[in-house]
């Protein structure tokens, strides 16, 4: 048992999230003005509320379990009351929100457990094995792909393993630039702890004010400084992690030929495999210079073909993104502007910024300059770039908005290789509105690699009578046309549940095989987050 | 079945490897006269000729599985002549190196089966699941940590599977800059292939004349110019592979979230899971300019912060290398002039070389030598770059030379993060020094990454009367020293049986249950390559 620790308020006063809606109540807005008249003429304004305060089924929790559980992180560590179980339901993507909204949370845990350290989760783990116990890890609860939604028919309870308490920055080491972060630690909370000392991660998914270091890990996230400070995992240098089997620890060195490298195995295990408790990641210095630009291509190929052509020339900035016509033209890239007067028609907006030393900064936006001038492209000036980093982590709450009057609002994503770029973007396009009639299909390409990019599509829609099976039947059809293109089901938001029936078409009845084989030897009987990515 | 097709002759006209020597007969040369001098001095000169053609034990593969092997690859492809099966015995360690000069050649296969194909490889495994054959896949024979010595206990007899046949470029993608190779084509030959493109991969480790595309990815190899190309795992973004329980195909895109990274589980698995048929690469253009200069530092320390700043700048050129004094006093990084005059005394020659457009070349080589220059680093000019690349792929044909006078010689090499360098460094050093009394042990910095780099020595001694027992005892003090340092047991040589035994103390004893499980569900009867890598 481990000393009671307070968690630090989020910077800017992010506290929980709302169990029915994105983010902190503080934060909610409501639809912008500009917004609702595109919405009112697209789709007419239904206001949609939700079930007030839902009710959570009643811990089935037995006496045993539950003294065993008090026995190891303490009684006040293990909560049962409604109010922190409801909090704890799903995740955030729309169906969970409908779901919510609806009043069903019966995905609610028995229990929320919180440790306080590695050797916690490791008697947590011991007391679930004993007592057949799921457990579902549980970071930032920004999960959009079922993740939080485990299996619990045949255990004896299902237990949220909260990992609030776990946000030390245990360890810097600045000479090789790494650190050691805890796992709860939530996006702004790791990069404060790390800013005291000139540091940074330059990791910025949108879920970035809420989503955890642990989940970051366990997903293999990628956010929208991407293109400069990589991805999640090619941050990630080593892992501790409790098993039921015992403690796991990976990471002798930058890279190494000591066969397989096992850390790839833990980074996407999503809660799996075991309870990732520590991570060390690369960390950068933080910039001194940040500019963000907007950049303006006639169709959505050439500005693809602009941004293949830095990556594969090395001249990639440190944020890239490009909104296809639809999307530039509804001013999604800057959500304080939907609607709004665009001067972009027929035209795509690009976002490039670059951060860093005020000479790496200016040497290599003259090169980015100079390369998407040749190539066709115009400048729009630090406007839209501005723009766009004011609203960057603002999208999800704008769903909430959209909910609210009776729209339908969801993303995907995927990524393939740049010639398979255009081909994946039509079939996926044509499966959503096919299934979605008088849908806005929107896209962008989130993230760039030398031999190929990603491609987000927000989706928004009617909600009609049956919102939640409308989705699902959508989605089922987007992730057809992914699977048919040779694409990936997911870039960057993981398998969990939503994902799991696709993902043997992508790795293989064999990769398929590999997971449950890993799976079995380090959780022999089950208890980690059961139902969750393994096939 | 597959045509026959007759394997082109490597350009430069390099072909099989003499079985006690390294590289082409035609290319071995005397020791330098330089040189010479050196060893006579610190060793003394003693004639040590190898046993004449040293015999091979009969084949003992059964008639059932022989007509098995016959009828699925044809007459021609199975192989049982002793001259033949000579040249798949073993790969090119020192200790590999003495025991076939011994005449012991005990570890030679019963039979050297030539696939022409994926399919022909599927139908090999079928039969050596069939027939109990333990199969070693062979694609340069340039292990250097007996990869190719598998355990035959047990075995109805031992199969080289020999991928000399499987040399074609299968594909290629100038979208999105990727190719795929077949396993067998060697590092001259896939570059020829690519070059008539205007592509290259850009790998080239000092194996690369003899390595081979499936060698490099199931070992996870890294190059002199890993700097700027990367990795050779970090190249590859597809993988098709032959397992006893079927093909598996990986790579649906560049990166994903779509669970685990499986294909970090294929890279690195040295013929233990699965046999590669087909491996995609992400190529880039041909550079049109390479320069490659020296530069001089006070010490090995001032050396490897100077590589550190490089890397953490995001200012790496394609070549970094950094000899430290004992290195540089005799002037190993050239190999055309060791033990010759050199100007370096107290002081590590580096190694830096930048290739790309001219353009590219001229910005990062300013850069650079701006860096460099402001941390002390004193230019040497192009001469010693162009030595060092003169002879880049030439320090085995020395090792061959000093055996035969007497000399012990022999590589090692691990990789750590920045801040436990020294400390790594020292202990190995220590470890040698202390087991091999009167030993040159000479070092060099070899790759580097942001938050670390890899440390390669080289080691000289007198044979004495028991070479091997001498250097086997030493190599493992320095293993253990690099256990105890905390480091990795191989930065880019691999596990094969060698470093077996080190193994755990790296990845713990959960990664090796880990293995051993995914080894069970791809190869359940134990076929391929029993005893290499799995702990």
């Amino acid at each position: 048992m481990t000393t009671d620790t307070t968690p630090a308020p989020l910077p800017g006063g992010l506290g929980e999230m709302h169990p029915q809606r994105w983010g902190a109540p503080t934060a909610a807005t409501d639809l912008p003005e500009s917004a609702r008249g595109l919405v009112e003429m697209a789709f007419g304004l239904h206001p949609t509320p939700a079930v007030e305060t839902p009710a959570v089924p009643a811990s089935a929790l037995g006496e045993a379990p539950l003294a065993a559980l008090r026995d190891v992180v303490g009684e006040q560590h293990v909560l049962l009351d409604d109010d922190v179980r409801r909090l704890r339901t799903r995740g955030k993507s729309t169906p969970d929100l409908l779901r919510a909204r609806s009043g069903d949370l019966a995905d609610a845990p028995d229990a929320v457990v919180r440790p306080g350290s590695h050797d916690d989760v490791a008697a947590v783990l011991a007391v679930a094995v004993e007592h057949h116990l799921a457990v579902v890890p549980f970071g930032g609860g920004t999960c959009v792909t079922g993740g939080l939604a485990a299996r619990r028919d045949g255990y004896a309870g299902l237990v949220s393993l909260d990992l609030v308490r776990m946000k030390q920055l245990l360890a810097v080491d600045e000479e090789s630039m790494t650190a050691t972060l805890e796992p709860g630690l939530r996006g702004p909370e790791a990069e404060a702890l790390l800013g005291e000392r000139g540091l940074m991660l330059g990791h910025f998914p949108q879920s970035f004010q809420f989503a955890s270091i642990g989940g970051f890990a366990a997903t293999r996230s990628s956010g929208q400084s991407s293109a400069g400070y990589g991805r999640f995992d090619a941050m990630v240098v080593g892992l501790r992690v409790a098993t039921p089997r015992g403690e796991w620890v990976l990471g002798s060195s930058p890279a190494n030929a000591a066969g397989p490298d096992l850390r790839q195995l833990v980074l996407g295990s999503e809660g799996a495999f075991g309870v990732i408790t520590a991570v060390t990641v690369r960390v950068r210095r933080l910039p001194e210079v940040k500019v963000y630009e907007g950049w303006r291509w006639d169709s959505f190929a050439e500005g693809r073909d602009a941004m293949r052509h830095l990556a594969q020339s090395g001249l990639l900035p440190t944020v890239l993104r490009l909104s296809d016509e639809s999307e530039t033209a509804i001013n999604l890239a800057r959500p304080d502007a939907i609607g709004g007067e665009s001067e972009s028609e027929g035209a795509c907006l690009m976002i490039v910024g670059h951060e860093g030393t005020a000479a790496q900064v200016a040497s290599r936006r003259t090169s980015v300059t100079e390369a998407l001038t040749a190539l066709g492209g115009r400048p729009q000036g630090e406007g839209p770039g501005e723009s766009w980093a004011h609203g960057r982590f603002d999208a999800p709450y704008l769903r909430d908005s959209l909910l609210d009057v009776g729209v339908l609002v969801e993303t995907l994503e995927t990524a393939t290789f740049w010639s398979n770029a255009e081909a994946l973007y039509a079939g996926v396009k044509q499966a959503l509105e096919s299934h979605l009639p008088g849908a806005l299909v929107l896209c962008h390409v989130s993230h760039v690699y030398e031999t190929g990019c990603s491609l987000y599509f927000t989706v928004a829609s009617s909600q009609g009578e049956q919102p939640l099976e409308t989705w699902l039947a959508a989605k089922s059809a987007a992730n057809d046309a992914i699977v048919a293109a040779g694409a990936t089901i997911t870039h960057h938001h993981a398998v969990g549940t939503d994902h799991k029936p696709w993902l043997s078409a992508e790795i293989g009845d064999l990769g398929a095989s590999v997971l449950r084989a890993v799976k079995a030897d380090l959780d022999p009987t089950g208890v980690l987050n059961p139902g969750v990515l393994v096939p």
